[in-house]
């Protein structure tokens, strides 16, 4: 028997819907590469929203059609969010920084029909023009008097919507229907398309809203530092006209420490978010300068690690709590977010710390198992770990034209890649990407947990662990050491180091020395490299 | 085309499943008939909860089947929302202050197969069993010690599930599915049925921890006054497990100011929830006592409207913020909620408690729009006033058993029977209920507006106001007033003291005076029979 409840969609216009009725007044404020601080309302962006939303009418797409953006946070891409996904179409939003044979890829997989791009980003557009063939319609994001000359036939954002009303009524479509489009990165093999639907979306964003994850009310002022490239900004651009939020959006000053400060301070931002790099260099900025975060209460941090040291800065030097959050392109992103518990309270600060690193406790909507080699579930103790599987209405499904092919769902599971421990309290934590984890005896020996020990030593400058062919276990870890410059150590030293620190069967059954470990572009450890480098080495017997 | 993201079902046992995984140590502490104080972990809850959903498959019910409950709020009642629900049968919350009739009509109406009853309600049970057919099973929320004698062949609650297992596997099913059901009281004609599904139930719930709505978190201790047989008690049910917030159930100790205290302070109760007539008798208590409500923070008000004094007692006595919010029983029920916005920081006390009386401001999920007689759109200006109508995926669609005829829905809307203004920022008042409005030359009189205005004279101790046939406006206000005891007024007077409050075409064109006025049994006046008394009312040229 079926409730007798209305059957409205959950659609991203309902947002935009929403905000123009109920927080028509609400500021977007956004720095873009021709104006230092441009202001407007809720009620003007989704105004404009429509205007978009009429001139992509005019060109005759199909419902589905993908449009690429290609764009620093502000507010014509926040209206491009809502203008295409709204009317029925699919945001594709593309990462600048990639290099050119992953955008042709990316452009030509997607089959872009239309592309939003930032002034800056022409030339790159102008340089595998021939190689995209799908792309009809290149607007600039900026007015006719900053549109810089090009061979492409584009059109300035403003002459490209300024003819069109901004009487438009958001089409009702199947809440289950495409609204959004973000590659993955991806370290091996072709990008691979993830294909949000309303559904997710929407379901996603209010999650996101609840005190005890991202917490965003009306009273909010919110800088999302991530990009709208990076899985749609962690939800920020659906999460905050939800409620009414301000939005600060920093344009291309992403990675300025000294910006940063300035737009924090001066539109008294509540809420940043984005990767721990970002972080680092703002508060280089404030300590070189002595100057507080006054105004800041919170900051949400992921897409990496977090070290201790960060937490503690926030929390000493500015009064602000850093949340860790982790989730994956393929989860929309939010799966966990770390916020103490109130038996917490009473903790030390170095106790709190320890907890504060963590990845946090899983969403309602999230749900979570590690398992073993053969799928069973292992128990949630913050002892045990396993591959970490998730499962929610946010989760992807499956990639963009590679159906069935990916091989990362079982059982309508989504397999992370990452080896995890979650606590009774659920506080999951990751120890390891499943790839390099070493499986000895049965048995799962985490390389980052030995690494991360391992450069504790006065004399290691870097260190990586990888699992070593071995007869009787399997595998065995290798403990790959670089030596800081004018120290001195050896393998008696090393291990005798690791003693007591580590579990007694952990222990790498050698060290070697290297002069340098490989590293990918973003600067982290290749350990394919490292493997291949060391496949036919010999462990000591 | 569809987005590629997992297809999971909203359903109620999704909230189970994560309250168990992520927040087993969370407490629910019940009042119960035999009980002051009994307290377990929402693990115990969700595992009882499997066993009484095992019980009920022994029973060899259908999907969809109608279970009933007569109960008070208490971790059993709880357990049974979970395990009806979650294994697919409607959970049909039943008000035990019904009048028998209206209880046999209800139960025969839902066709009840079984009915859980606390012990107290037993008789009222065994008076109405000949006219009840559809009741197999009768089980009583109390343990085989309690269970009284009865000539129901009715089991006790505890020997019910005690046999059963608690392994059990949620079942998966359209989130669609009806889930629960709950008859309005109804002033005129049969209670009708509102059907909820478990996707309305979900999405409601979700949204209701918005911060700007209940604001719900882990840290939060919450005491639902209103009770599970009211829509649901406004969703805290399923709101408190989704983020392990503590949940204090009073039991019968519902309007008790003594005892009401006693859990709140004894508890550490944060948020409390209830009809205004509950707080009366808290403020009345410990106004008399002295005493402070030192740990509550806030109190989420509805049901009715909220006199000023309350809301400023909450903040002069107890430094409590109190938010008003409103809904209904065919809106699952949250419509709007009441808090203040930034920018009124800086107002008085007194501007701020004006803001605080209205209604409150719309919550993403709930479309509002205010119309006149012909449909159309009349502006949020704060002024202009209209029939209320809303939309959206927990807004009843339909009444059970009563598909099309109820007359509620115009368009995919639903008429609120309310009339209402609604302000540029969003806050929505209602002036009246649209059968009261009186209709003169075209334009609306709130009835209300001008009763409260009247009731300001010192001499009335009542008043009301109805329209009354006008040969050239269509209907002009009759003020009927009751003066109070030991004072004298007359006509003259009370239009010289309305002069000048209200606008000059809104003046009763005459007064009567009238030793009492006829009331519901909840205390609100009866226009209905006012007006037929006065049908024939000739008013003065």
């Amino acid at each position: 028997m079926q409730g007798l409840m209305m059957d409205r969609p959950l659609l991203i216009s309902s947002i935009a819907e929403h905000a123009e009725t109920f927080h028509p007044e609400s500021e977007i404020v956004s720095v873009t590469a021709d104006n230092p601080r441009h202001r407007y309302t809720y009620k003007a962006c989704f105004s404009r929203a429509k205007q978009l939303a009429n001139a992509l009418s005019a060109l005759g797409l199909q419902q589905g059609d993908r449009l690429a953006t290609l764009a620093w946070n502000d507010y014509r891409h926040m209206e491009a969010y809502y203008g295409i996904s709204g009317a029925g179409y699919v945001c594709h939003t593309i990462n600048p920084r990639l290099f050119p044979e992953q955008l042709i890829y990316i452009i030509n997989h997607a089959e872009d029909r239309v592309l939003f791009v930032d002034p800056m980003f022409l030339p790159l557009i102008e340089k595998i023009q021939s190689e995209v063939s799908s792309l009809e319609h290149i607007v600039v994001m900026c007015g006719p008097e900053s549109l810089p000359e090009n061979t492409l036939g584009a059109v300035d954002y403003e002459t490209f919507i300024g003819a069109h009303s901004a009487e438009y009524t958001w089409p009702d479509f199947d809440e289950r229907s495409a609204a959004a489009l973000c590659y993955t990165s991806g370290t091996t093999g072709n990008p691979k398309g993830v294909l949000y639907s309303h559904r997710s979306t929407v379901l996603h964003a209010i999650t996101g809203l609840m005190p005890d994850v991202l917490n965003i009310s009306r009273a909010d002022a919110i800088l999302p530092v991530v990009p709208l490239f990076h899985v749609n900004a962690w939800g920020i651009p659906y999460c905050a006209p939800m409620v009414g939020a301000k939005l600060v959006m920093p344009g291309p000053k992403m990675g300025d420490g000294e910006a940063l400060y300035e737009l924090l301070d001066s539109e008294a931002v509540s809420l940043a978010l984005g990767v721990p790099t970002v972080w680092l260099a703002l508060l280089d900025y404030t300590a070189r300068n002595n100057l507080k975060l006054d105004k800041l209460q919170r900051t949400v941090v992921g897409g990496a690690a977090v070290p201790a040291s960060m937490v503690e800065q926030f929390r000493d030097d500015h009064d602000v709590v850093l949340h860790q959050g982790w989730g994956m392109t393929e989860m929309s992103p939010l799966g966990t977010l770390n916020k103490l518990l109130p038996k917490h309270e009473s903790l030390s600060d170095e106790e709190k710390v320890k907890i504060q690193i963590k990845a946090g406790r899983g969403i309602y909507g999230v749900e979570m198992k590690i398992v073993d080699d053969d799928g069973n579930e292992q128990p949630r103790d913050g002892v045990a770990y396993g591959a970490l599987m998730v499962r929610g209405p946010w989760i992807c499904s499956d990639y963009y034209k590679l159906e069935g092919s990916a091989g990362t769902h079982v059982d309508g599971w989504f397999h992370t890649g990452d080896v995890a421990t979650i606590d009774p309290d659920g506080f999951m934590a990751i120890t390891d990407r499943t790839k390099d984890v070493i499986k000895s005896g049965g048995e799962w020996i985490s390389s980052i947990d030995l690494e991360n020990t391992a450069v504790g030593h006065p004399a290691v400058a870097e260190a990586a662990v990888i699992g070593v062919a071995h007869p009787k276990w399997t595998e065995r870890p290798l403990l790959i050491v670089v030596v800081k410059e004018g120290e001195q150590t050896n393998k008696d030293e090393i291990l005798a180091y690791l003693d007591g620190k580590i579990a007694k069967w952990w222990t790498p059954d050698d060290v070697v020395f290297v002069d340098e470990l490989p590293h990918t572009a973003t600067g982290k450890i290749k350990k394919t490299t490292l493997r291949e480098q060391f496949a036919d080495y010999q462990l000591p017997a």
